[in-house]
């Protein structure tokens, strides 16, 4: 539903086409400093209107911190948080009345719900994602607090254009090592920070943006400085819960960690990660595991990813049925992202914060039994 | 944690070496007939020792139903089932006491709970599973009541030998509209029912085991008559769902449905699924989400597949670290599979099962209300 | 936490200190009618200023909906509610820097989050409720949609001063029958209908806030036509869940259904229930059960009591100790309550509302099955 | 359901006529000893067949653990635990075909799951409470290791003959201190350790059996020791856990916490605790609050009382209807508790224990980052 998580725990509301969008985090320790500021940058690294690649919708997407903190400190009480809908334009979308768009939720949203929401896709909508980015970024703030976490996402892949994401590719592993989301943001408006393909990924959005069609793509995510033990067996395994939370993402199809589909095809013999002392724990020389082995973070860097599809909402036109079944022509009107990766990139990282986060408070109440139970 | 669902909902306990293994399912609805022969099919399909091409343990798995049934249906109680172990062998394992075995789950469970089990891995055994799939065979059955749902999973990749799983492969396409149980398993031990490519990648396997080494693999599962209208959105969108539950299973890495990845290579006019009225619902006529949009099941088949790495216990020597972060060498014995996507099939099948079990309830509620309140 | 059911599900946030108060409300079915309309009354009753019994705080508590619904109806996605926090004069407290408040929740969210809240007890503010509230009037009008059910509570003891609510006494049982939310609210302000009591509360209230002191009293709710078969055996059985709620209420210390502590008085010979034919369903002749069996309810009357303290926040000097241990005098200024009985009415319904609402979904989904499975 | 608790998490299955009854107890920190002789103890406490004044019923209800330890010492894997339903004479009930036992579950739980177990009341049988009984054993142990809790629950009342529970009696306050299970169990059969009225008690009961009658009672527990900080405001405040707990428990129609009932009689002035300091934190001079303010244990001592209503199965005539609607006598025969509250000692002990060992670890979890996050 719009719950998620156990212990530091976000529920979200909101469409499209209503007064505000936001959510409430539970959980979140107290003593930590916060402000809208800590909050805004990731909200507005999702914003559309920031470049020609992205709709020209303009909201501002202010968040507006309503409880749970005093003098800039979490109070360790819920903390709630809006954006306000500024520019909804429910006129849009008026063909929509006849026609559920193909590949989008109008049809499934109007068979689960029994009725139509003038957004049609209702809480598939790109808006819901908001609530999310808000939490996530107390969630990643507290994670650089307790083990210095760093997670950074990236577009790794545009239509045919890939970067060579085997674990076999030391560039790659290289990349994931080093990444920032400054370097990210960089590489705006397509945020593949390897320049030569963010070319190439540019030019097939334009392509498909003045085709009035769209392109999907890959975001890479890296999760540095886990601490080891997160995730709990057998059905939280820390990697199910990844999964769970980028495919709850709008528009994904497919997830990968570590070796990933390409992990199928190698032996064992080659595949497993030898360990290493590293410091005062055991590391592995190789990460192909992704950095998470039974379910458990290792304290290798965790990294993923996420497949997604194109936008379903396209101008050109398409042959479909009516909600009536009739066959008929619809053509979309509307704002439309030809691509949505680059705007993906805070809303998989935020999730990415938010399983870890969970993860993390779970176990160190495991940890504080150590040495006191016998 | 160890229990999954909301209102359908299994929890299981049991590791290798202990007395047994088993699950508890609550919310299964009453007066449907129910006994052991109901569940122990599915768990012969995942025993070991069927084949040479798996591991030759040679536990019996017989389920025994501890309540929550009289007279062969069920009473609406939960469901205790335990399953005996009876050859667990804690000798074999010693040299582990030295070495954590590679990528294996030795590591990060000593790291979690700061204890080693004489598995190993503890909830990371395979045996974990048997309580899943005594639960999935039970939802796999209230499903087909309910609404002829069929859930078939088989096996469509080992090593580099992979079926074209592309949603432009119309005899994929097609192979997922006709696939039943039966046919995968005639295809044994490797079950893969395209016998030109089982052949081959029975080859494989053995070529592996040979070389005292592992090899990973591919599961595609569809999901065929799903009731329109299944997920929670937002987080709990049926995608997610079975991304979560897929990844639980151990020694997953990647989860992908519809046109998955590659879908991130199509253009959105080509990418879409255009409606024609099927029956008294809309359907698509072409199928690359999946049978999901929005989160949420639109009558299609659903259709995933899964990543499984090769298993990481192998025979062969492996330059390692100790525990103690000594450089070594660790040569397994033991008992190990080559290759685990046959024994996988029903494990898959059980967790789709309980995803859509567990939606299936949920979405009922809701339609209850439906033309009740105004 | 701060989230409460299971599919019918409340989240709220807010303290007195803060922007706003509210909640999100999910899992409320599609297609109901619902304004703030439906909603503002339940809040006004609640609202503090309202007569010279209860404190001068003077708050408008209008509720803003922020989502989930369209054209007056509900879309089925989650409803965000917001109260704007507006008179919250956080100067009033000052003493309590310096002494936590006896009775008071001052000391122990500062042990719990090691952090002191400008309000001292942080979420045990009243204010807390009113997210409560607001998603219970939406819960009581699904609930008396779908099944006409009456939620309706009272006062019905304030200090010495108490109904007769002995399962024996006739009058007693009648009016459980008969009474209405205009009856309580025309025995404002006290609320408790039977208007020679009403009085002396009335007198003891007034006495009390005299003597700078404050005083307790007993909450009576009612829940008429409730469906037959509501409630989750073993942990959630029905008692169990309006306990739970009703407890999670400031200032509440005890809480019994049917014939509670008296009920261990009386003889099974006498105490048990029997049952006579009622229409279509089996209905009992008396009623000491409280309209619930083996945690199920039996489609008689519900109605439990619950017991609420003496306001902690008292005018007078206490002698206590400061948080640093030493002895001293504490005299609060600031706004209190002599006795918060009356406004506690829609809180304990919007409870009642929530448990109930939520059940019935639950039980709906189960009987979806009904004559489907064999 | 039949699951409680969020990170210490028991699960239980089983009614009266089945093979075995148990649990799943998830979430149990590693590294405890533990061994069935840390769980008989309790499951012994409460096995009916002790003495005179409870049921024949002869069960040993050894519990067997199954998973979750090796060497005497948990792994911090789920603990499965089974206790054989050895002696179950379905025979005995055949009169029930007929009539629904009055004030049993008989008649709900067909009402809610249209279906007629042959026990009747299916889970609202005593057996359930086993599963409960050895998952509280493991968090009591648990509990007295990390913090000495202690935690004694004792017969307070039977019919008409009670203990003075009132917060204002000097010799029941100091019989919460001190009461130990020992001194509770040396008052065998009947569990109060109050001697004269212990034997009052005995009395009563007898005086019901003999008359083929029955009468309920109240249990008082206590829990010493408790870490302060305990409970998750708003909805889980610890109380309101407590409440939830008990009512969960077979034939329980009430809760008090501290001054409870009474409470509401008291001035504020005089019902609230004053502050003084005790050893390194806060204490109270007095304790009407129960050892709980604002959701949050304060580190005094718990105490709250439950009712049991007298068990609804008597040997008497009793003029009732039938599951037909027609007037009828049903006699009922079997095994009959006259009194159940000395054998509900364990249970409540038990729940209590599930309570705070959860409230604990989350308690925990946050309190990691104290002095970590800035």
């Amino acid at each position: 539903m719009s719950t998620f998580g156990t212990i530091f725990k976000v529920t979200t509301y909101g469409e499209s086409h209503c007064k505000s969008v936001g959510c409430i985090v539970d959980g979140v320790p107290p003593n930590m400093s916060l402000t809208e500021a800590d909050i805004q940058p990731q909200l507005t690294r999702r914003r559309p209107g920031q470049s020609k690649l992205t709709t020209p919708r303009n909201e501002k997407d202010r968040v507006e911190i309503q409880s749970g903190t005093e003098f800039g400190k979490t109070l360790g009480t819920p903390i709630g948080m809006i954006v306000k809908n500024e520019d909804h334009r429910p006129k849009d979308y008026t063909e929509m009345d006849v026609y559920p768009r193909p590949s989008h939720a109008d049809y499934t949203y109007l068979a689960k719900y029994g009725t139509k929401a003038s957004s049609g896709g209702g809480r598939a909508s790109a808006r819901e994602t908001i609530g999310r980015v808000a939490a996530g970024a107390i969630a990643e703030k507290f994670l650089s607090q307790v083990n210095n976490v760093e997670i950074v996402a990236f577009v790794s892949g545009v239509g045919k254009c890939e970067l060579n994401r085997s674990c076999e590719n030391p560039e790659f592993v290289e990349l994931l090592s080093t990444i920032t989301k400054e370097q990210v943001d960089e590489a705006e408006p397509i945020r593949c920070p390897v320049l030569s393909k963010a070319e190439e990924m540019t030019k097939i959005v334009e392509a498909h943006k003045a085709a009035n069609d769209s392109i999907g793509g890959v975001v890479t995510c890296v999760i540095r400085n886990s601490p080891v033990g997160l995730g709990e067996p057998a059905f939280d395994k820390l990697e199910a819960l990844l999964a769970h939370a980028m495919l709850s993402i709008p528009a994904t199809k497919g997830f990968e960690i570590g070796s990933g589909f390409e992990g199928t095809k190698i032996p064992g013999s080659k595949h497993n990660d030898a360990f290493i002392q590293k410091g005062d724990r055991l590391g592995t020389v190789t990460n192909r595991s992704g950095g998470i082995q039974g379910g458990i973070s290792n304290g290798e860097n965790i990294y993923f990813s996420v497949a997604f599809k194109p936008p379903a909402t396209i101008s050109q036109e398409q042959h479909t049925a009516s909600y009536d079944g009739e066959d008929g022509t619809l053509k979309s009107r509307g704002r439309h992202d030809p691509n949505v990766v680059p705007r993906a990139i805070p809303i998989v990282e935020a999730m990415a914060a938010l399983v870890l986060a969970d993860a993390y408070l779970i176990q160190k109440s495991r940890e504080s039994t150590f040495g006191v139970i016998h």
